[in-house]
């Protein structure tokens, strides 16, 4: 199948027909169907299709004399992205880079290219974090971020566990992970999630680096009471503590060119009529460096326990994860992107790629142009001509690697 | 059994183990199990039950003679409250005057009192609204001012319709209700929902009326968008302007004396990495007349208004429901508290009584002490001492109406 046609036959999976947005939460119906789409579209192209115990997949290019010790590709080139959205999410985030790469992989055969190192394509799972609340999980079970026995307590919203999750989809996480052993490099091809390359009037980037960020639980607590009888100097609302956090989160976020996003929020109990006893809300935060992100997350915090003083409430942060700078591999970046004229970026948003490089893989990402910046939504839309560009740029650097 | 015993007996239905607060939401196990409570008290004791279409039910002390024409006392004298809780709720709000009624009637037979006009005890359903969202469900459907059509199609947070939830609970609402007709009066005993008796050094008080109140959904609209990768200054982020009404609402309230909640949200797609789409948030507001209630809630949609402006949103209000004023019946409140020396104070809750009232029934109600003001919270409490001082007070209120 062309670009064209693979992208049809994936857009009604998992699409909501209220909104238009995907749900495609790890595990679930509409991501198992893009699994077996992948592995349909590796086995039409005969390539050779290789899991591990977590639910992640590379379908390699071709039947290689010397298959490493472990079961993987030595010196492989590895490229790909993930199936899974966030709740209500875009089209393009994770599936474009997993098309681009099946698409690249015809052009390089149409050229007559033979590669003299293995090209494989991965799809990672759960890379958004929207089920299990694990950003880059698959990709962390895979390079041993994270141990399966970490991974396997974590819940969904519903009480499920992923070692339960795991079960049902006959997954077995005991046999680990040699998918990236011996491993050359990776490239992953995305979405840009911004509007930089609008700005730069470019259809593709390379990355620099990825910011580091990190997701923060705060839990207000407060006194549940009537909303009617109680005088408002009488009350310890912890909806208040929770709104001037937002608000202060988003200005010291705003003022310092960084990021900060409370998107999650669940309260206790919730009723019309009465003054919560808990609101639990999440902070999504992003800083240019390592330590600024951390000053901007103590900077929210200390604005949060100020208003729980005044407001005779309280308030706790648990950091649930933190990703640390990952500087992509500069000379990867540079060796792809000088000759051709592409810009070099860095990006805000968290990714596999982010990942491998932070395990030691020599790693580069790919930015194709979006043309409204709208991520994580479903208006998020790549026009066609860029995902072609895209696509010619996934070859020629898959050629440039595998020669 | 003696109210102590009543109200053990009641104790552990419904009750979280975690919380300690209730979950008697209509027509659910636990509420059906209070009406079932409900019925052998008044079986015990001799009482005549009779029931309507809709939930509510009237035990009746005695045989009359007379049955009016539809099948209700005339010139009954009403006592009573309702079974169900806010979600997580207290103990005492609403059974206290169930059980309170039950005790009265007993310690008006001790005292050899014959009544000469026909005393009920009444348990209106879904008083809380918590299910159906719509306060005072059961009373408003037993007087006329909410009609059976209306009702029918209100839906819980499960999708589930009322109609439905009465055809499971066996009820037939074509039959209507003539529980009310005809009764000369109601007097409804409450657990009192703040400090006011506190301050005076009582264990009881008369209600002279209830605040006007209302509850009102605000839709909040923006963008969904990337968390990490969108500026601050790209955003059109809805929980932003949520956070800025819900602090305007607060100080607008305090400034004003009066009282404004929003205890309950549903964020849209509620996702830590995701800029909210949409944030729904009900407003409950309270004010000291009827104009003021309109003045604070169009204050606060303006501050709503002027928030989305300036952040790239859209609002929108709609009144889910208003009660106006409630003005109880003067004489009645002064013939029963004057002699006694107890005060005459107003509520901001709204109550059964209050609709009862507004249909033209001389309505009066006692309140019962509350040491901490708590209310609508598993904190919610009233001293044993306080709950018998009602009992009395409500037998001494029943014995002068009906003598």
């Amino acid at each position: 199948m062309s670009f064209e046609e693979m992208w049809t036959s994936l857009r009604d999976v998992g699409r909501s027909a209220r909104s238009g947005g995907y749900f495609r939460q790890p595990f679930g119906a509409a991501e198992r169907e893009c699994a077996a789409w992948f592995a349909e579209e590796a086995l039409a192209r005969g390539l050779e299709l290789r899991s591990d115990g977590f639910g992640n997949t590379v379908a390699w290019w071709g039947e290689w004399r010397e298959w490493g010790e472990r079961g993987s590709c030595p010196d492989g080139v590895l490229t790909g992205s993930h199936l899974d959205s966030v709740l209500d999410g875009g089209a393009f985030d994770g599936p474009l880079g997993v098309v681009s790469a099946f698409a690249a992989v015809d052009l390089l055969r149409e050229r007559g290219f033979v590669p003299s190192k293995p090209i494989g394509i991965a799809a990672f799972v759960e890379e958004e974090g929207s089920r299990f609340g694990r950003a880059c999980l698959g990709s962390a079970l895979a390079v041993g971020t994270l141990t399966p026995a970490e991974a396997e307590a974590l819940t969904d919203r519903d009480g499920v566990r992923l070692g339960d999750a795991w079960a049902q989809a006959s997954l077995d996480p005991t046999q680990g992970s040699t998918l990236l052993a011996d491993v050359g490099c990776f490239v992953e091809l995305h979405v840009e999630q911004g509007r930089d390359l609008v700005h730069r009037d470019q259809a593709v980037a390379a990355a620099s680096e990825i910011w580091p960020h990190g997701r923060y639980r705060f839990d207000f607590t407060g006194e549940a009471n009537h909303a009617g009888a109680t005088r408002m100097e009488d009350r310890r609302d912890p909806m208040l503590t929770y709104a001037a956090t937002a608000l202060a989160a988003s200005q010291k976020a705003r003022l310092a060119e960084e990021r900060a996003t409370f998107g999650r929020l669940a309260v206790e109990p919730n009723g019309t009529n009465a003054i919560p006893s808990r609101v639990t809300a999440w902070l999504d935060a992003r800083g240019a460096t390592d330590e600024s992100l951390d000053e901007l997350v103590a900077a929210i915090l200390d604005q949060a326990q100020q208003s729980a003083a005044s407001d005779g409430t309280a308030v706790s942060m648990t950091a649930e994860s933190v990703s640390r700078a990952v500087a992509f591999a500069g000379d990867l970046a540079a060796r792809i992107a000088a000759p051709r004229g592409w810009p070099i970026i860095p990006t805000q948003a968290g990714h596999d790629a982010g990942v491998l490089s932070a395990a030691g893989i020599p790693t580069a990402m790919l930015f194709v142009r979006n043309p409204t910046g709208v991520s994580h939504s479903p208006a998020e839309h790549a026009e066609t001509d860029d995902c072609l560009a895209g696509v010619v740029a996934l070859a020629d650097t898959l050629e440039e690697l595998s020669a």
